[in-house]
């Protein structure tokens, strides 16, 4: 059996990429700082409550905790992406951190327990609302934060704190009588629980993972019971509750179709996919094919947002995915990074990082705005400003990138994603490192006893060619396994200078590293700028086409299209031109140019609202740039697919 | 100064319509009777607590009172309904009805107050949440229903009824220092009090009507005060109140856009129409003129639906007519013929009734199955049923006709509407009698001393030919007004069996009737079918093209052109063909046939769902049925709009 891949413990990651390096060092310099003067309350557009709610519970100040039950997580993850800005040598927070973290030690209750919201305001009702209280989901935040902080620092009081309430929490959950039977409304604590475990091998945090997704969906259903013995409701949308929407209608080990609020769905997934690997379970490992499967192939937009509903933030159905009002939030897209990772390491198969992809350089970089201090929650392919009106069905698509949110999870989710990128850039197994995503950067870790220095340096975008310079002591061989992506074309391999033909494994070119010192690759091969349509049974897009070039989706902006996109068709046998990359804008990405026709004129008369058609069209070159810079010039409107004139 | 145009006293009035009257005669035969079934707890599928919170209310049942807070209108509106059949003739129900007026006298409080809800549940809440409590709108529909009971059977307790309450509101609301300077959240109460007014020549009432449309809007804004009074909340969905919602923004007479709650909305128009009449107010007629003009050629379906959002059943913008996430409330369309109404009578021209006419024959007809137990509320013009799921962004939408709704305003509302179909067929004033929709139907009235027998007899669907038979007992000339609708073509007039040409004045040709005995009229012309376009503002059917006949608007079936109507598409140089009706359909109306196109692929991979497009596309001639009377044989997908291959 071939040994597990993982994520690498890097001793250096600098990701130099022109496009991502941008945004990782806005994580640094601007996104950490402007988040820790929100959760502070300094915020200039908003204010945050959530530190003085760490405060009030560890008695060092005096008021009302106010916010979201589960404010507390913006903290965690706010120091989860401080943690892994230190492991890419930027440490000027770690003081900052310090300071929070003794903080929240004060907070933690002596029993292990801690959580702002059910500490101040409703002591009562600890794990009494399960499935809105979000107090294992907030845990699990914490967790995830403790072991990237103790891995990034080797500092162990975030990860005391956490452990003391993991134990804690082995003791409440479990499948002896005195134990409660629940499981979270909100999944995460599944796979962060699995991350405690790896740090620490104890292995009754991985049996808690595993219960939480054994028991789940069990008859009778937790959270109706739940609902039953307790009157106290926290969020009034969900005063009609339905299992689906949390992932409890069935065990999921049995579900087949995503289903519910997207963000939990993913997370629990790629814990499902944790647990397949680690306990060798090909049962849920199949269960976690067929729920990518289903996602992937019917229920994912182009830009890898997922989440068709705004109502609940849910998956609807097979092939629904309208263009404007669907959710598609920041968040989702980073559990489908979370997701494919994992399954990509189950299956050793490339084919999972085309979605991850998708997700990372479309929607969730999409989210942020290239000053790094605005931020989408929700992420449309199609917008009009004019109807993004407040009080309306679509009330939650916004226009413009926001200083922050009420339920601000997206922030400091995208933060903590880009800067530890190197995680989806790279894994490992004992003798291999694979490589996933083309994003220029600089790394060293240890593999096989051998110490490994690697260089990325991607211009694919810019001229078809990803060059690989490795460098290791020589004290064992080791493998540069290189994902082939599917949207390079002419594909060819070298090793220095000299042209190779390397074995494709599992959607990876195996690339021999056995020799002390430099060695250097090169994949080279085009990137052409593409049309893209869908299928059939995708109401919404029946008849249109999208813009793409390698992993970017590409979109058609007010700004460089005049008003009214809605009048825009594509030729799709014109030639696709590239143009220079906009100056307003970072990462050195080519605008696209494609021929098309403007509908000048539908019934002759503008100020009538119905007539017979008359429809007037001229030529006209259409601008696109990608998808994950819109809306950093000007408001306007947006679209993403256009009419073809098929 | 022409006389006051007005809707007429009918001595008898008979539909004998082959569309209408089958609809009709199901109000009298079919709808009264489920829906007292409903009213009273026995519904088969629903059942409504409305009569016994009036047995409550009066002391002859104990309980609790159920339902929302203004369920007593369902009983009103039951029995205007009752009314306008026995005014058609139709008596059966009177003595039902007789004894519900007995119990609704019995919970008329002793100071004339009567709602069940604040009488039994909330006596302490009396007139102190009226943006959500509806009391003034319960209010309204009794008046119009006492209204409507006493001129059709002369009997006066209900009547008495209402009156003893509108005495109490007099006394309540007004500008006096102890009086209440409210106005009713939901609209109606403004044109009810006006019809009061009309029967008993009672000057407060109508003072009344105008004290709410006056002091509506002024500042600082009554309802945010309110809630800030009162801690008493109805409906969550209002916590985040802002007055455009209820027209309360500012005050009627300077607003110029449709804003807001699109029923309450139309319902205020008709007051304010109804009031510039009677006051010769040119400011308020400016504004009513102003506001039809923005709905109609801005804000108003092709299917003569209002509500562009779901969410609060509202407006939005200019050109935002999304097809399948819009409201489109039965009730709304009924608001359009109401507001029409008036503005045809306000300003003396015909023009008005093409929307009240697009707003019946298809928006308020599709509210209601034929058979007349089944209702929507909701009216798409595109549906999918599968994405037509509870708990998501358009959970709104019902892909059925559903037998009743908690809040079950459509249902009496459209049997209400149909009943008394007279007064939108006919109009009078002094001299003339305006005949404003071709509903083949028969009259008596008493006009300028004039006994006046009508008949008309409607062909124009189905051979282009409208024939009017006037008999009179010759005491005086009088006129008939002939509305010229827009979509008749070749349009040629007849006196016997002689052309003649009328002259028109304001939309109607003017037939004079100046002698004993019986005289026949005769319009002909043609009906094509025809292809409609929308402004091309109109971001969601720009491209796009609806097939209509004469008033009637078509939309395409599943149940006639397979799954998938997204891949269909109209060639917009085709003939369209007339087919025979469909047999499962009432009403004699044509199919139509028309040369389209069926995208049969678009990626040609049919397990993926992005890929570079490859659209392949195969004739076919599609069919269309009248919009409303889809959903009526085959559950699935149906369509107003379809790509045109502009």
């Amino acid at each position: 059996m071939p040994s597990r891949i993982r994520v690498p413990q890097f001793h250096m990651i600098h990701i130099t990429d022109s496009l991502f390096g941008h945004y990782v060092d806005l994580v640094a310099e601007k996104m950490i700082p402007y988040q820790w003067d929100v959760l502070n309350g300094k915020g200039e557009y908003v204010r945050s409550h959530c530190i003085d709610n760490f405060k009030i519970t560890a008695g060092e100040l005096e008021g009302e905790h106010k916010g979201v039950v589960f404010g507390d997580t913006d903290a965690y993850k706010w120091l989860e992406a401080v943690a892994f800005c230190a492991m890419n040598g930027r440490t000027e927070y770690i003081p900052v951190a310090d300071e929070l973290i003794r903080l929240i030690g004060k907070a933690q209750q002596s029993d292990g327990y801690l959580n702002t919201y059910y500490t101040v305001v409703h002591p009562e009702q600890r794990w009494k609302n399960l499935r809105e209280g979000h107090e294992l989901y907030s845990a699990g935040h914490l967790f995830e934060a403790a072991a990237a902080y103790y891995q990034a620092t080797g500092k162990r009081e975030l990860f005391d704190i956490a452990c003391r309430f993991a134990d804690l929490l082995c003791q409440v959950f479990g499948q002896a009588k005195n134990q409660l039977k629940g499981y979270p409304g909100h999944q995460l604590i599944e796979l962060a629980l699995i991350k405690l475990y790896k740090v620490t091998d104890k292995e009754s945090y991985l049996e808690l993972s595993r219960f939480f997704i054994d028991i789940r969906g069990s008859q009778p259903n937790y959270f109706l019971e739940e609902m039953e013995r307790d009157e106290h409701r926290i969020f009034p949308e969900l005063n009609d509750y339905t299992p689906p929407y949390s992932q409890s209608h069935m065990p999921p080990i049995r579900q087949r179709t995503v289903e519910g609020h997207a963000v939990r769905a993913t997370y629990m997934y790629s814990a499902m996919a944790d647990l397949a690997q680690i306990y060798h379970d090909d049962e849920l490992k199949e269960a976690c094919k067929c729920l990518w499967e289903n996602m992937t192939t019917r229920r994912m937009y182009i830009t890898g947002g997922i989440g068709s509903s705004g109502l609940l933030e849910r998956f609807t159905t097979d092939y629904d995915l309208p263009n404007d009002r669907m959710y598609c939030e920041s968040c989702a897209s980073i559990g489908i990074m979370m997701f494919g990772q994992r399954m990509a390491s189950l299956c050793r198969d490339a084919v999972y990082y085309e979605a991850v992809e998708r997700a990372l350089y479309n929607t969730v970089l999409a989210g942020i705005s290239k000053e790094g201090d605005r931020y989408f929650y929700v992420n449309p392919l199609e917008v009009w400003p004019a109807n993004c009106m407040d009080h309306t069905t679509i009330h939650y698509v916004k226009p413009v990138r926001q200083p922050w949110f009420d339920v601000a999870c997206c922030p400091p989710n995208i933060a903590r994603t880009l800067a530890s990128l190197g995680q989806y850039i790279c894994a490992v197994d004992d003798k291999s490192l694979f490589i996933n995503l083309f994003i220029s950067s600089e790394m060293e870790i240890v593999l096989n006893e051998t110490s490994v220095k690697l260089r990325l340096e991607n211009e694919l975008m810019q001229g078809g060619r990803l060059k690989i310079t490795v460098c290791t002591d020589g004290k064992k061989a080791i493998t540069v396994r290189l994902r082939v992506p599917s949207w390079l074309e002419g594909i060819a391999f070298y090793s220095g200078c000299e042209r190779i033909r390397p074995a494709i494994e599992n959607g990876y070119a195996v690339l021999a590293v056995n020799r002390e010192g430099e060695q250097s690759f090169e994949l080279s091969g085009q990137v052409p700028a593409r049309l893209m349509a869908v299928n059939k049974n995708v109401r919404a897009d029946v008849g249109k086409v999208a813009l793409t070039k390698g992993p970017f989706v590409y979109c058609f902006e007010e700004v460089d299209n005049g008003e009214n996109l809605a009048t825009l068709r594509i030729r799709t046998d014109g030639k696709i031109k590239e143009a220079g990359p906009s100056k307003e804008l970072p990462g050195n990405l080519p605008m696209l140019k494609v021929p098309g026709e403007r509908i000048v004129s539908t019934i002759g008369q503008e100020e009538l609202l119905y007539a017979p058609p008359r429809f007037e069209k001229k030529d006209e070159e259409l601008s696109a740039i990608p998808y994950c810079m819109w809306g950093n010039r000007k408001n306007g409107e947006m679209r993403v697919f256009l009419d073809a004139d098929y």
